[in-house]
């Protein structure tokens, strides 16, 4: 069943950004059977999990809300997944509404809560009275428009297609330059090869809550010479101030440095869960403090070991 | 006016966790004239802002879900306002229906996003197939059972009365003991006394990315021994990989310790913005490392007064 | 010839403390045959190298008077030599002079500088107008008594027997409770087996003088949780700023922490240089951190290889 | 008494070290009746603390042989001083016997310890045979050959002329370059002026024995971004692992992130001696890190002020 290989799980309906993301994975021939539509972020990583599909492309951050956290939860606490790769989506939100309906018809808008988030400001000052309707997806908020349920979507531009609306307004966003950060999701299995511009994600659940744990956990980064790129705190679930942390840092997980480093986590930690390791979508390289590299490691293996095994 | 001095906006309608949590503060007579409810938490916030109310209560932190960012973003960035108080408020749901309905008659059930949340596994397991309508507030949502839009709604056993509806299952969330914590807002002014139990809240905004800026800022803190109870980062909105952190530590403004980690943050970041000084809702006293009382900065000080000063 | 194995270089001549802490090695019958006096703690290292001995008995470190810089010299930058033993001697210092001579009769004092630095209060109160004459040991200076070309000696009491001598007044140090450390030096081979109350030591030549140098090189003890036990600078001898560190920690290089520290500063400084490893003389137990142990760091070595090779 | 108040105490006879670095400071027509030479180092601090000289030239460190132990433990555990200048001279040595002696007719060379350890190579290969006599000073050694009592002596070819000695050999010290830094010591009271490349001596003694204490004080400099220059460690003559630790950082009193780091220190140690800030010898500038200038913290602490009391 090579589909099932090459089937990817996304946010649906059609038209949310998710798709688009995936769609950057997908060639065009293989369109749309290579693309699964799900209710929910959840569901799409169970589809992973359950083997209907192969990979699930799931939203994590974004440059203006910031963590998508049933994302980082699923992937720290639920069936184990691996993230293999990353998408970087430049966000432009358009307003979608029946052809024909000009802004004096919008009376009530909807979207998925993070798209009222992005647009606010364009909203206030252009529909003032409308109303905000939030909806799983804006996808979802696009088919409901096309349904008569809603007067005006706010979504990707490229929905307007898939769901016979026009674009009544362009780039409604507040900001520009908004970034997604989407990533791809697999069962557990063979790594992507070090590409000296990698990125790798762990969760690190504290041992016991005392002041300087988050101190201990950067300085295992710190003395290595690894840098983190992204934190998040979440809760335990447990009891107010009980914490976990998501963290992102450069290199991969067969550099030396970062092998020390997951080491050291999982020695100072209760438990720690590695997500991935993966190229970077920016293109970031790997910055490598001098003592750092892989040849700096052998070496002083090397040394260690004829301290210990030389001499006898 | 006197009455407007002691107007609490919050996220409504009636019946919401966030009433719940601001009822805490006001004697009954006071009640309801006391009580604002506001539709979102901007909105809460601006009513404080514009003077329409004296606080505002709102929810921060999710024992389950964590940080509320739009607070979070809203008391960063927005004009500025302080913290004078928390709650701690244990959440309870129940699944609330039209007197007369039962289980086998809900096919659509509603909630703010954060009751489906908490509530998830048990959802799943008595309502396999009702489909879920996110709306604002939980009270909307029963607001809307009594209307007749839905069948079901997720609250707080206390909202059934405010709608005439029955509770027809209670304690409905999957994890005991969940707590969220609220915020008592207010415009700056001068700030609650001291308790030896305090917990002081800000925003850091980093000066420039730089691998080490976040141990850079722990250690302002470590160095003079003021434990941190949480820590968030947020994105800046200007681009993926550009945090700020909002940071809650244990002390007050007033207490010497606690002064000069602001005064580290302030020269090490581009900007800091203090939120507040309150007494802490759990209770938990604040612990005070040899070498870091306000007697031993008094005294540090003097000893410097006379090495400066007292030889000349 | 089998004395050679077991022939104790020290600074002699006989009646130093060096003598007193070598002679707490050899066994009665063995006496004097198994010692080798040496006119300096070079010519004693020296023996042990050129294998005219086969253990150097040398102080390194006093209560009172701290490093002995030339023992620390020697050990990093000349011919490559293993500290395997420690003895900690208390030191009691006597003035010995010839039978009948009274203190009024005392007008030139001899010793090793470091016995003046330990008696001045007592040489101070009761022999004001004595000269002081350095000597190269005090045995030397015993001798010189002997041959009247002093009139008393600061010596350990047990010299007075060697050279005909009476003590002339017991206790006449400063301070109750000086002790001397002496390092018991072979040339390079198998270590001590770990006994869980070790010590580690070894020389650590900074890469480049920049400021936060002698921070980097103790973060990587810290974050292992290797207590250091003692840390001496030394200059290079290059120029004034430029330093080398001599440091002690606990553990043996067996250790898995103190390992992973030794590779750590391998990679860190210019040149790292092993020292040895032996148990500690004043019996304390090393401290092992929570997430230190060699099973813990066997176990985490184990998860790792599992994230790496497992999956493949 | 004008002279008293210009009269500089310093380890003698006339033809050392300290009498050349002494010199640098006086006008020529004030000599010599400005030089006060004293028997030993302690002798010349004890000048300046009893009145009979204003000023105390001593040695503090050689790039050679290092601490001059001596001077730093009269500076912290005497009667108070304050260093108030430095000195860096350039020590070269000759060997110095009477006029008409050649190398042949050494047999018996002294001077200071140091002396010999800084010449220890050209001693071996030129006079293999000739014996060593450690003397309190290389000017008392040059007087003894005058004397007649030893046949030569390592001392600066400037003290020849002072003792009718001639120069058998010039430039005998093994290593180029070697410099001693003396410090210019007075009675307590007002301080040089910042130059903006200055240093700050201090004595640090540890509140107890803990194994992060000098991790501790060292994270006081850091946080601050004051940068060390100089750590040594010293018994405190207690036991063995008992230090205290002498600390040369960059800048002076009167700038305000030493002053923090101070009090910091006042706060986390036992105890602190401010032992003086003056300018460097070596024309070094301080580098003051971003965030740490005079001006950043006065607007700091203005910001906090504001905070505190700009409310009320």
């Amino acid at each position: 069943m090579p589909d099932r290989l090459d089937r990817y799980a996304y946010l649906g309906p059609p038209g949310t950004f998710s798709e688009a993301a995936a769609r950057t994975l997908v060639p065009a021939p293989a369109l749309p059977a290579s693309l699964l539509p799900c209710p929910t972020i959840q569901a799409a990583l169970a589809a992973v999990r359950d083997g209907s599909a192969s990979h699930a492309v799931v939203p994590i951050e974004s440059s203006v809300e910031g963590a998508v956290t049933v994302t980082l939860d699923e992937l720290a606490t639920g069936g184990e997944l691996f993230i293999g790769a990353e998408i970087l989506l430049p966000i432009a939100f358009a307003l979608l509404a029946r052809p024909g309906v000009t802004l004096a018809g919008v009376h009530r808008v909807g979207g998925h809560p993070q798209a009222e988030a992005q647009c606010r400001n364009w909203l206030t000052a252009h529909l003032p009275d409308a109303s905000w309707q939030p909806v799983a997806s804006n996808a979802a908020a696009a088919q409901q428009v096309a349904a008569g349920d809603l007067d005006a979507a706010l979504a990707g531009a490229f929905a307007a297609g898939q769901y016979g609306l026009a674009v009544l307004a362009g780039d409604v966003h507040d900001r520009a330059s908004a970034v997604t950060r989407f990533v791809v999701v697999t069962r557990p299995g063979p790594l992507p090869a070090p590409t000296g511009a990698d990125r790798t994600s762990l969760a690190a659940f504290l041992a016991a809550d005392h002041p300087g744990a988050l101190m201990e956990i950067l300085t295992e980064f710190a003395v290595r010479g690894v840098n983190l790129t992204r934190i998040e705190s979440r809760p335990t679930g447990d009891a107010l101030g009980r914490y976990w942390f998501c963290i992102d840092c450069e290199g991969h997980l067969d550099d030396a440095r970062v092998g020390e480093v997951l080491m050291g986590l999982r020695r100072v930690c209760a438990d720690v869960r590695f997500l991935g390791s993966y190229p970077r979508g920016d293109g970031g390289k790997t910055q490598v403090r001098p003592g750092t590299s892989d040849t700096e490691f052998a070496a002083s293996a090397a040394w260690l070991a004829r301290l210990r095994y030389g001499r006898i």
